[in-house]
């Protein structure tokens, strides 16, 4: 399956520029003063030049959630109880949680992905069944989960991606549920950024002082107990990782093989793109970082792929809210690209050579 | 007129704290971590206590545009020729602006109000005619308006939030339209925040080095000349003001006195604001700042009211087009407020006393 994976990665292309004289003689003719939008602007370009379209229709939007959980949480980093997985996956697959009421604002669709939590759920409406394993090992004391499960994880985000391509989606989003999970994308964070685990180790769903202190003691131990080396991301995620972070990292690839745009939400969510981005560096020509995350680790992440994100609203909740949110962000710049009269056609006058 | 101005004025009561706790419980109840949803959950709660109701309907949106000419035009301080203020009025009666555009997004109305455009347009479908001037005169060499037509244009901005209110708006957002509107933006902002003409001068539509430079002479000039004293709200509008200015300084004043929140665009709308704000500084409680513009003198407005905005995304074309970006954010707040599963509700757990 490996093998597989390797075909992905070496098919994604970076990015064609050659549209962008045209699309930005387009953005300059609109009755605006020159780049008065600012980043709606570079927003609309940038998803002009990844789908080569100067016209593209506005985004068939969806979300994919993947859930999965963790053996760490028994080492007690989380606020909230294991259980709590399975039963947003619930909340989310009735409509009820943060991630259904702005994807509804932003007009996207939700995939509900069971890609490793730790509960048989019977056949339900809405959840893809794509589960790997029964939640991840507990990473302080044994690697997170086996070579080939990270693989199949990351062929199982891949695959979806490719499905949401295939039904007509040009703009995913990636979210995720997983209790405990901002303590794998802070090893992985350390890893790939070569920071102290304390440097990027954060609250999560909100643990005190102390509780910061042993998750970060914990982390630390995982790290030394299982020696993840940046050089092969697979080997990182499957010794401290986890499932859902390796679905994001495949939906990122397959997305970015398919041309197709991925907007990523907050911190492990960017923990799975910067194992996609280790993988295949080109993999960022194809993102949109959504928001900045009040997670610490988050701002190193972004800054180690090059990314800015949109949103800065204290955003820590994960599932893809910050993603949608964003998503309806990139909908008004391409509104504003496709659907505002030019100087031309309005009989504005242009600005003068002191412009 | 004066006298009904300070009747307004003085009807305008501090926001009632009481519904707080209420609204907070509900917030903190919702399936997330409590607070995870950062500002979201802080507009959301913004909202209801303006609004005087813990459970509002989603809001009903209008921005108003005001547009206006500058007689300082003539001292060659805009990029752009004095007639685009008509012709952009033209091309917002025909849908074609930026803040059409994102306000289609936001499912808000534009109202496009002449309040002061040098030049006599036909009637016209959808234009507002409360035109008090054919435009300011020329700061730099008199004063740009007398204090019975500044008083005229903030009542006039009051009237309309008025109507707009009893139509049924229950969020109101400013926007703009005037050739050379900086220049009178920033001597207000050096006036009220009392700072140097060049700490709060930006480059407006795009002006060149030696053009700002220039610009900032004038303004520093009309100050010289006019002598606007801060303690006088009225007499620096009618010194250095523009009638947009006052129509917005206006409609902050009139939708305070109705309880009705105020989305407030970028820099030149935020002079407005900051007028009202020394005439009455309880309209604070009233404002969402939408967007961190470009313009280096609006941080300083900001951090006079202690706004802090909503959005950075290097806009700088006003119109109100970051204020109806906002908008779409208040909205998703308040979805989120209303629209989200409760932990009761959903039977999900709740976090541990690590919490």
């Amino acid at each position: 399956m490996e093998d597989r994976l390797k075909k992905i990665i070496d098919s994604i292309r970076p990015v064609d520029l050659g549209l962008e004289p045209e699309i930005q003689a387009h953005l300059d003719d609109l009755t605006k003063p020159k780049g008065s939008l600012g980043r709606l602007e570079e927003i609309a370009k940038t998803y002009c030049l990844i789908r080569h379209d100067v016209k593209p229709a506005l985004p068939k939007k969806a979300v994919l959630v993947f859930a999965a959980d963790h053996g760490v949480t028994e080492e007690g980093v989380s606020a909230f109880p294991k259980e709590v997985t399975f039963q947003m996956v619930y909340n989310f697959l009735s409509g009820g949680a943060g991630i259904n009421v702005l994807a509804r604002h932003a007009g996207a669709d939700v995939r509900v992905v069971d890609i490793g939590v730790d509960y048989d759920f019977p056949e339900l409406e809405g959840l893809i069944r794509r589960k790997v394993m029964h939640g991840s090992r507990n990473m302080a004391k044994t690697t997170a989960m086996d070579r080939d499960k990270a693989v199949e994880a990351i062929m199982a985000g891949a695959e979806l991606a490719k499905e949401a391509v295939s039904q007509g989606s040009t703009l995913l989003a990636t979210g995720e549920m997983g209790i405990g999970n901002t303590t794998p994308a802070s090893a992985i964070t350390a890893v790939f950024c070569k920071m102290r685990p304390e440097d990027v180790t954060g609250r999560g769903t909100g643990i005190n002082q102390d509780a910061l202190g042993h998750k970060t003691a914990v982390i630390e131990q995982a790290i030394r107990l299982n020696s993840p080396d940046p050089s092969d991301p697979i080997g990182v995620l499957s010794k401290v990782g986890g499932l859902e972070i390796a679905g994001i990292c495949g939906l990122v690839l397959g997305a970015a093989s398919l041309g197709t745009p991925v907007v990523v939400d907050g911190f492990i969510s960017t923990a799975g793109a910067l194992v996609a981005h280790a993988l295949q560096p080109i993999v960022r020509d194809y993102l949109f970082a959504s928001h900045q995350s009040v997670e610490k680790g988050h701002r190193a992440q972004l800054s180690h792929m090059g990314l800015r994100p949109v949103l800065d609203l204290d955003l820590r909740l994960g599932e893809g809210t910050g993603a949608a949110l964003a998503m309806g962000l990139i909908d008004a710049g391409l509104k504003i690209y496709l659907e505002m009269a030019t100087f031309s056609g309005a009989k504005v006058s242009t600005g003068s050579e002191i412009l």
